[in-house]
C-alpha cells in the first residue's frame, strides 16, 4: 500500500510500505476513507521533535472495517468507523472514568502510519466507534476531525468547565483551539473570546461561535481579556498551543476559582509554583481522551448539528502529502485533509 | 497591649505595641480568645522568607468583638467570632463564587500582628463569621483551628474532590494535612492515606480517620500509594507542604483524571509541564478561601462533630511566644496555642 513516511525535518515522502495485517486477535485492520496532518506532526517535521529515523506518520482516521481479529466481537467488517490517536480497552477502572488515553492497556500513538491507504487498529472494540450508517462523503470532514482535533478541542472545553454563563477564551487559533471555540458555544457558553491575528482564522472562529477577537498575545492580551470580563479574567481558558507562553496567557487570563484547560502538547514548559498557587486556578489538561466524547461528536456530525470538518481548507490526494505539510508548516492551510 | 513581634531569623519578642483601633467605617476590633502559630510563621522564622524589619505576627484568631465602625451592620460588639488570614468584602463575583482570598477588595494578610491581645479586623461584615452562642472554653480550639488550618486542610480536601468511594492520600503531617485527614473522612472518603514518619502525628491521623499510614516519602512513598490502590494512584491526592518535592510526590501519586488539592504555600516549585500534561491529573489550590467554609465548619464544631482542636498539643500564655515557635521548629510540637 502508499503511506506517509518522515524521513529527516521537512523530508515527508509517500512510498510502498507492507500492507497492515491482524497481528493481535484484538485487532482490526481498516481502509481509509481519508486522513489528515496533525499539528503535532509538525514538531517534528519542523525538527522540534527529533526524527528517529524513518518514521510512518499519521494518527487521525476514518474508514472501512476490512478484517478484524478473533477476539473482535463488536465491530465488524463493512462498518464505518471513528478511532483515535491512543488505543484503548474502554473496560478498565481508567476508561470507565472517561480517562481512555491512560488506559491501563493503552497503546500510545496506535496507529502510527494512519496517513495511508490502510491501518492496523489494536483493541479494535475499545478504540473503535461505528457510525449509524455509511455516512454521506460530505460527513467524512467532520468525522476525521472528531479522531483528534475536534474530540480535543472538545475535552479541552469540558476541562475548562464551558457552560452557561461563562466567558471563554481561547489561546490557539490551530485546528484544536477553532474547534475549541465550537466545542464551548456548543456547551452553552455565553462569549467565546478567541485569540488570533489571521484573517481567515478569525473568520472560521466567529464562523464556530467566537463573540470576540482578541489580535494581542501574552501579557497584553490577558489585559484584553480581563477589560473585557470587568477586570476578573474569563471563567474559563482553552490552551491549545503548548508552549510556556501560551500557558502563562492562560493562566493569567483565567479569574480565581475558574478553569484552565489545557491541551497543547507540552514543549518546555514549567510552570512557576508560586504563580500558580497564587492565581487560584484550576488546571486539567493533558492527551485528550477523545474516545470518551466519540459517540456523542459522531450522533452531532451524523445529525448535521456541528460542522467540525470546516477546518480542513487544503484537501489533496495521499500522494501530494509532502505539500499538505508544506502548507501547514507556512500557515497556508489551517489542517490538510488527505484522500489515499 | 501585648503583641508578638519577630525581629530576625529565630528571634521572636513578645512586647508592648499600640492598641489596635477602628481605622476605616468597615473595620471591627476584637479582642483575642485565642491565637496561634502557624506552619506558615515558621518560613520567616526559619529565615527561608526574608524578615523585613520588625514584623508583628500572627493571622489565625477567634475573640469577643470590642468595637465595630460605623459602615459596619452585621457585626456587633459582644459576638464572638471567627475569621481567617484575608479580609474580604463576601459581596464581590469572586467571593460569590467561594473564592474569599482573591475578593477584588481583599486585603492579604489581614489582620497581621494576631498574636496579641487585640487585633484590628478590617472588611469585618465579609470577614467575620459570629457563633451562635459565646462558645463553651474547650470549643475555642477548634474554633480557633477553623480560622486558618482546619479552613485549609478542608478547601484541599474538596479542591481535591476527596468523596465516598474514594482513596485519598495526604502529602504532609502538620496541622493542616492532619486536618485535611479529617476532611477527607467527613466528605466520605472511603480510604485515607496518610504520609508520616512521626508516631505521634500517625496516632492523630489516625484518630482523624486515617486508614492506612505510609512512611516513606518521595518516589518510594508514591509506589506504596500505587500498590495500595492497584497500581492506579489515589483518586485525590491534598498537598500541604509546599516543596517541589511534596508536589511532584502529590502529583505522581494521583491517578489519571484524579484530583490534587494543594495548599501548601510554594517555596521554589517549578512544575514540568511535559510531566503535568501527561499525568492527565486535576490541580488546584492557593490560598484556602476559609471563609466559604467557616458557617458550615462552626456548626460542625460547636455541635461536637468534630474536634479539631486537637491539633494543639502545646498550650502557652501569650507572653511565652517565643517558646511555641521553638517547640513547633524543632518538632516537639505540631501546634501552639497561645492564650493572650
Amino acid at each position: 500500500m502508499r503511506g506517509t513516511v518522515l524521513y529527516a525535518p521537512g523530508d515527508v515522502r509517500v512510498e510502498d510500505r507492507p500492507d497492515p495485517r491482524i497481528e493481535q486477535p484484538t485487532d482490526a485492520v481498516i481502509r481509509l476513507a481519508a486522513s489528515c496532518v496533525c499539528g503535532s506532526d509538525l514538531w517534528p517535521y519542523r525538527g522540534i521533535e527529533p526524527v528517529d529515523g524513518p518514521s510512518p506518520m499519521g494518527h487521525e482516521y476514518v474508514g472501512v472495517v476490512e478484517e478484524v481479529g478473533s477476539e473482535v466481537t463488536t465491530i465488524r467488517p463493512g462498518q464505518f468507523v471513528v478511532g483515535s490517536f491512543f488505543a484503548s480497552d474502554n473496560t478498565c477502572e481508567i476508561c470507565r472514568a472517561g480517562y481512555q488515553t491512560h488506559c491501563v492497556n493503552r497503546q500510545p500513538g496506535a496507529p502510527t502510519g494512519a496517513q495511508a491507504e490502510y491501518a492496523r487498529i489494536p483493541l479494535a472494540d475499545g478504540t473503535l466507534v461505528a457510525t449509524p450508517d455509511t455516512p454521506a462523503d460530505d460527513l467524512v470532514p467532520g468525522l476525521l476531525a472528531a479522531s483528534d482535533v475536534l474530540g480535543t478541542g472538545w475535552f479541552a472545553a469540558v476541562a475548562a468547565e464551558a457552560g452557561p454563563g461563562r466567558t471563554v477564551a481561547v489561546v490557539g487559533d490551530g485546528a484544536v483551539g477553532l474547534l475549541g471555540v465550537l466545542a464551548a458555544r456548543r456547551l452553552g457558553a455565553e462569549r467565546v473570546v478567541a485569540f488570533s491575528r489571521h484573517a481567515d482564522r478569525q473568520a472560521l472562529a466567529r464562523e464556530f461561535g467566537a463573540t470576540d477577537v482578541v489580535t494581542t498575545r501574552g501579557d497584553e492580551g490577558v489585559a484584553e481579556v480581563r477589560e473585557l470580563t470587568g477586570g476578573l479574567g474569563a471563567h474559563s481558558v482553552i490552551e491549545a498551543v503548548g508552549t510556556q507562553e501560551s500557558m502563562l496567557q492562560a493562566i493569567r487570563a483565567t479569574r480565581a476559582g475558574g478553569h484552565v484547560g489545557y491541551v497543547g502538547v507540552s514543549h518546555d514548559v514549567s510552570l512557576p509554583g508560586e504563580e500558580l498557587f497564587s492565581s487560584g486556578v484550576h488546571l486539567h489538561g493533558g492527551p485528550a481522551p477523545v474516545r470518551r466524547f466519540l459517540p456523542e461528536l459522531i450522533d452531532l456530525i451524523c445529525a448535521r448539528q456541528i460542522d467540525p470538518g470546516r477546518v480542513f481548507d487544503l484537501e489533496l490526494p495521499l500522494d501530494q502529502a509532502a505539500e499538505g505539510y508544506r502548507a501547514m508548516d507556512e500557515r497556508r492551510a489551517i489542517k490538510t485533509l488527505l484522500r489515499p
